[in-house]
């Protein structure tokens, strides 16, 4: 039996197709609209603190011989995902790319010749028809650990996230099946290393400090911003967000808050434009006397900087701040070099210390 | 309390302390015997079907002053590492250096400028020692996931591998707490990629053929050759292994069971010798008709099937024989092609088919 969101996205993909036969039926040359993604089409909307798509389009015609092939092509993926989500299976962008690929009857020209071609088609897709890749059943790569006080529902099984030793849940890349249950913690804290989220189980952060802490192992895949995303918004979390002190962490940091440019019409779902950032800063350096165990910027690094400054979205004036400190000083430092107190330090005192009074970053 | 197995890392290491002071009481100068890890030290030992390290040696002279950092390194590490241990703690590797770096007393010498000092030392004692690196109680990265019908006890926790939804167990980079209880599973399926684990475990395949699996998500991470070998050895669960049909896919294979040139020294328990190999073999493209989705060698490619030619351990005639059969048809192919067939193809057909009729390769 299908759920009633599966329905709704079935209901799109055949409201696509009835256009196109539609068009068809009139010996209209069949279109389709979809919208642009190009940098001149995402806007940083500061009112919901959220990337976003524009209204532009463009036109993919079946009988301009520069869009045919990609019309057809297109065509075969809405195909393919109504067939998914009626099915109720899910395929990765791979498999789909496999299960599309053949030699079209009595020609020799193959349906696709990569997945550099479909890829972008499932995009289209999706903005197309404004759902979720993960509503059309299809997968991106999984990544990433959740552990601490929260129940989860999954196919059938009650999981107890508190009770997975120091192993914790692996994150799958499709979790619109998750249902919460008996929540007792009371924030999530999102950390951006492996190395570090060990440190913090070990220490049993999340059962002395009653929280939930996922680990995002770089930069987070989209199971985990969405999992984020929707234990923020159904469970009402605040989500706090630990990363290395350098432009990579801190725009790991923007794409789980404000979402990413090339998925902007996905931010309201993947998105947490309610969370805060806590550390490493710029300042942690003085105020921890971290002067030893910083590490010197790279070329790369600081171009990154000037690109982060940017960002409509990196204009805050704290963030300017620390941007521009981080620059000015040629430094990064690492979460990890909190060590350099003491292993026990980052948990006992760094992350308590700085989350208990309110020193966060918007 | 400290388990027996801590208790007698630490006397290992106090043991190594002793040598040192010993040779400093009778006013000589103090030295330590590490292993050489150069190929020519490593050696394939057919009676085990492991890589092993052999005998050679080369002193570390304190006296010596192109030695005399390195010794005063290593003595830093072997120490935080007696701390570690007695303590109850583990650390990264990167935690370990910022640990110990720190500027010496009156001098302008820090003990490590980089973690490219730390790490081989780190690497000369677990050789010196003859101890795993998790038994020193320092971590690599983590990666990858395990489901099915296994009961894991970890830090107090009983975790039903089998009751966690279509999520999994994330494995950590430590799993020597681990205790395995209540293993109804009949043998291990460890499989390369992380949408091919998604496939398998949306087919229900480990409870429908009874067995656990195991995401390595590329190249297995030392946890999960751990838990892996762990598993074979002490429930004598049989292993079998499901990668991509390229050299690549087979590197991974002979790492998980032969173990590395880098780590021979830990082969012994990082290896599962009695694990045997389902595919992708270059016989199934003809047998299952999969030549419209296969993929060209590039020149890496051609030039890794040489190498992997070379080893001693891929001189096994059915490996000799699809090493050449890829070189010659010039083609790799992928878990994920088998999609082409149907989504269900690889878990109704293709694994249980090649799995009872024992056609697996050694």
């Amino acid at each position: 039996m299908m759920k009633d969101r599966d329905k709704f996205v079935v209901s799109k993909i055949k409201g696509l197709a009835e256009e196109i036969s539609d068009d068809i039926g009139k010996g209209k040359p069949p279109k389709m609209h979809v919208p642009l993604r190009g940098l001149n089409n995402v806007k940083f909307d500061k009112q919901s603190n959220l990337l976003r798509l524009g209204n532009k389009t463009s036109a993919r015609n079946f009988m301009n011989i520069a869009h045919s092939r990609k019309f057809m092509q297109t065509m075969l993926i809405a195909s393919k995902c109504q067939e998914l989500v009626s099915r109720g299976k899910t395929a990765s962008i791979r498999e789909m790319y496999y299960q599309l690929k053949h030699t079209i009857a009595n020609t020799k020209e193959n349906t696709f010749e990569d997945q550099s071609e479909s890829d972008p088609l499932i995009v289209d897709l999706e903005t197309s028809l404004e759902v979720l890749r993960e509503e059309l059943h299809l997968k991106a790569d999984d990544k990433g650990t959740i552990i601490g006080n929260i129940v989860i529902e999954d196919s059938g099984d009650f999981i107890d996230c508190n009770k997975l030793g120091r192993s914790g849940l692996a994150i799958p890349s499709i979790v619109e099946q998750y249902k919460f249950h008996e929540v007792k913690a009371e924030y999530v804290l999102v950390i951006e290393t492996a190395a570090m989220f060990d440190r913090l189980v070990e220490e049993k952060y999340h059962t002395k400090n009653n929280c939930i802490m996922v680990a995002t192992k770089g930069q987070a895949a989209r199971g985990i911003r969405r999992l984020i995303s929707r234990i923020n918004r159904e469970l009402k979390l605040p989500v706090i967000v630990f990363t290395d002190g350098d432009p990579w962490g801190y725009y790991i940091y923007s794409v789980l808050k404000a979402g990413s440019m090339a998925l902007a019409h996905e931010s309201e779902r993947l998105g947490t434009p309610k969370s805060s950032y806590v550390g490493m800063t710029m300042t942690d350096i003085e105020t921890y006397g971290l002067e030893k165990v910083t590490e010197k910027l790279k070329d790369v690094d600081k171009k990154r900087i000037s690109e982060l400054l940017q960002y409509p979205w990196f204009q805050h004036k704290e963030w300017r701040h620390q941007l521009s400190l981080m620059a000015e000083k040629g430094l990064r430092i690492e979460q990890q070099a909190l060590a350099s107190k003491s292993l026990e330090f980052v948990a006992e005192e760094y992350l308590p210390e700085k989350i208990n009074s309110g020193k966060l970053l918007p």
